[in-house]
């Protein structure tokens, strides 16, 4: 089931519809919880689709991909390298990515992005996917020009925009099968199976899930494969996962 | 104006209030933008104090406090030590420290957090304040032996308990004249004045805000002064700011 968030006419605060055909079936509730359908239906050409959820946190993981013909490493990471990314960072399908002032360019980095839609804290990875509502598709907006030289990753992953997710969450797909795609005016440069994941999905929830209790909302952006490059105003940048859909955003100053 | 919040009876959820001498007087609305006395009004002594606010996000900043007698470097940062704490790290007053599994030992920061009103974008530091809603103490909780050794400092950030923010919110403060204390197990081990500052809390608020747009609920954890040490199971801790109040937690495995 694929679930969306559009500005309906008529409602003061976005709605949430579940995604049928060409149609957008309103829901009234909680998609994490208890929903029902309103009765609404709005045609998906006349709406302008949003960031599929406000999550609650946004959590990403660097490093996470070996490239094409590369060994993955023997064992898996102690620490993983991990930050956060502020709400206030999320847009939605269509938006523009904003380059900070100062900067002339912004690197994009096309990711399979986890929703967790129950309270998730020490499972194991057997279970880590029965936590999970469903999937999108992120683009982990990057300027690396501000990271601080000793690894923290703040401010270069922080500014306004630099967040979209989007264009729905898939609530039925397989997370072993997918692959990572980014297309940058035009030209695939991302196009990895999820194989090529150092830490995996599973891995990720479990172990966040030891310190730390996991949220409905929550979304963990799992990585992003070879191929990322800067992008410059006026650029489009595409992020594809087949089974979810595209996420078209372009780049502006 | 002193606001709090607790459990009060007859209410689904949590309720802010006004602290006027030892009564609390129960506000409708947002604190932030409308709200209204509800005319109910509980004793300060019967009611258990929550964290006074649900954080939209947390932000700390490492390395922000010289010693005594310590020379304060010749320039600002330029690009300050700066992470994320999730919402779900904040405890309340009185409520335990969990140490992680696998550790014996979590280390205490007690600082001015400072809760951000207004959203606030591209502000100057002249006007910086006219963004914050008040103030009140944190106690940043870190456990450093689980910071990734190239400075990605979520998990050791993040923990569920690692973030105890309260008693209350103070707007009246004056933040060039705080002193931030912290008595652990009552041995008085952090005793600073806002002056051995490096980064502002000014030009904090005015430099993040180059980048994103802070939102009201936003904290600021500004900083630990010098003193901050390991605490182990059946500790405990207070961190103090004359003005606010005396944040009281102790440590459990």
């Amino acid at each position: 089931m694929k679930f969306a968030r559009f500005v309906a006419k008529g409602h003061d605060t976005p709605v949430t519809a579940i995604v049928q055909g060409d149609e957008l079936h309103v829901i009234e509730g909680c998609m994490f919880d208890q929903w029902q359908r309103s009765g609404e239906i709005v045609p998906l050409s006349e709406a302008k689709l949003l960031a599929p959820l406000v999550p609650t946190s946004i959590i990403g993981i660097g490093k996470n991909y070996i490239a094409p013909g590369e060994q993955k490493p023997e064992k898996l990471p102690d620490i993983p390298v991990l930050f956060y990314k502020p709400v206030s960072s999320v847009i939605g399908p269509g938006e523009a990515i904003i380059i900070p002032n100062g900067l002339d360019e912004v690197k994009f980095e096309s990711e399979l992005a986890v929703v967790i839609g129950r309270a998730a804290r020490n499972v194991s990875e057997e279970e880590a996917l029965d936590y999970v509502f469903g999937y999108t598709v992120g683009n982990d907006v990057t300027a690396p020009q501000l990271f601080h030289p000793e690894g923290h990753w703040l401010v270069g992953k922080s500014a306004d925009t630099f967040t979209p997710l989007g264009p729905v969450i898939e609530t039925e797909l397989n997370p072993d099968q997918v692959v990572i795609q980014a297309t940058h005016n035009g030209i695939l440069k991302q196009n990895s199976p999820i194989d090529l994941i150092i830490v995996s999905v599973r891995y990720l929830i479990s172990y966040l899930s030891r310190y730390m209790t996991l949220q409905p909302g929550d979304v963990i952006l799992t990585g992003s494969p070879a191929g990322a490059v800067m992008m410059e105003q006026g650029d489009t940048i595409e992020c594809a996962i087949e089974g979810i859909g595209v996420l078209q955003n372009h780049v502006a100053k």
